[in-house]
């Protein structure tokens, strides 16, 4: 298996974007021209996911899998999720978004089970509990996470925004840390920072200039995309712009996997100033 | 279906304890007597929590599930897991150690994934995210929460325990904020607190004085249990201590059932201050 480092180059060079198509696969939002040819619910929500990665892939550099919506399927969950993750070309970033944080003993099982198991390049992890969390993550240069950093819903002044005795809000400390964890380690360290608070996201980077980005928060979730493009001028590291809702469900006609692709197209267009090729 | 709180005394009451196994199931601790009656590295993993559990179930008021241990299995990861949970006997109580915590939409796939789908009474819950991430669990008095809120790893120190420019720690903020919560609320919300961080435990109980307490770091992570005894000692909530590896994981010989249940029972009269009949 190659290095994460050359997959991404080698994902985003061959799609020419740095767009990632989120699958949030919720059975109630599926198109009804999908769902009226299976009698059972997993079946059917597998096989959206398997028809929109078809359809999406040559317009976008990876997939990010939002657990909570596999999850939900009950017992088959992690079978759903594998077959779909199966059906994922080789040379597309997959990104389980599960958003783990726990001690070592048990953060390492999660490693294993995303990285190991399920064949996921990257995981999106929670550092509430510490950056020795993060740590049983590390140590495969196949491999990275994404961690939480400033997150794009208004809860994020409860806690991220919230600045410590050092004046810096607990958003930065993240960010400075993590940077001095990749200086010790092949594994990918990223931060997960949202589309909607770019105002706040200067300080951020500025703790950790080289981090590869994931953002959420474009799309449905109302991120202003040009205020972002301008957020991220001076940004050297990579950015990953995702957008779950907006592409996926972009129809609920005969013609949803067209029209995913064309919306996809559309934001990839939108958001080409992100891909310095 | 009961309400929790009734369903909370009752288990008490009928185990005389408030302990909680923690069910962790590492194959590779598994003893050797069981796995070699099974092929089927899954299979023996189910086994062996249908048969801890069965021990155990007289000894203790419920069942805490590390996520982890079960998502390392890979396909059949959700399939264990349901098995196990439904062999649990209706009067225990059922908590799913996740540490989910995301927005709204992605929020409530995880409440109904862990609430409706698996049937577990509490789920454990990641506040990093601001307190809007908690309300998608609220609603229903049958279930509950516990937030992490003072962990007992020494990770802690990188962001719980760090002070705010208000001069109260993030863990005083989550738990102060809980306590808001629960007043609007009829679904029980309780918090983490580790066991070895007991010094530090008093202004977190002190801005939230009625909370329900899950309280892993005994046994095999050292914490001290007279000492977390005395730090409970004027505490109006219910204390949940939580033991996991040093119980289920007792003996590696032919007499694990039993040297498990021996071992609950020993945990079960030291901790007995804390059953307040």
């Amino acid at each position: 298996m190659m290095i994460l480092k050359k997959k991404i180059q080698s994902a985003i060079h061959s799609a020419k974007t740095t767009l990632i198509a989120g699958i949030d696969p919720d059975y109630e939002k599926i198109p009804q021209s999908l769902k009226s040819r299976f009698s059972n619910k997993t079946e059917c929500v597998e096989a959206f996911c398997k028809a929109i990665i078809e359809k999406l892939s040559p317009v976008v550099c990876g997939f990010k899998f939002n657990l909570a919506f596999f999850e939900v399927l009950g017992p088959n969950a992690f079978d759903v999720l594998k077959n779909v993750l199966d059906a994922v070309p080789d040379n597309k970033l997959i990104i389980a978004d599960a958003k783990r944080g726990d001690i070592g003993n048990t953060a390492k099982k999660y490693a294993e089970a995303f990285f190991d198991r399920l064949h996921c390049d990257f995981i999106t992890v929670n550092p509430l509990m510490g950056f020795e969390t993060i740590e049983p993550f590390l140590g495969d240069a196949r491999k990275g996470v994404f961690c939480l950093t400033l997150t794009s819903n208004p809860g994020a002044d409860d806690f991220l925004l919230k600045s410590t005795q050092n004046g810096e809000t607990l958003a930065v400390s993240i960010a400075a840390g993590l940077n001095k964890m990749q200086r010790k380690t092949d594994t990918v360290i990223g931060m997960v920072t949202g589309a909607t608070k770019t105002e706040r996201l200067h300080p951020v980077l500025a703790a950790y200039p080289e981090a590869p980005l994931l953002i959420p928060g474009l799309g449905a979730q109302g991120g202003d995309i040009s205020k972002l493009i301008k957020a991220l001028e001076f940004h050297k590291g990579v950015a990953f712009p995702v957008i779950s809702r907006a592409i996926i469900y972009a129809s609920d006609g005969e013609d949803w996997q067209q029209k995913a692709n064309e919306k996809a197209i559309a934001f990839k267009n939108e958001l080409s100033p992100l891909y310095k090729a």
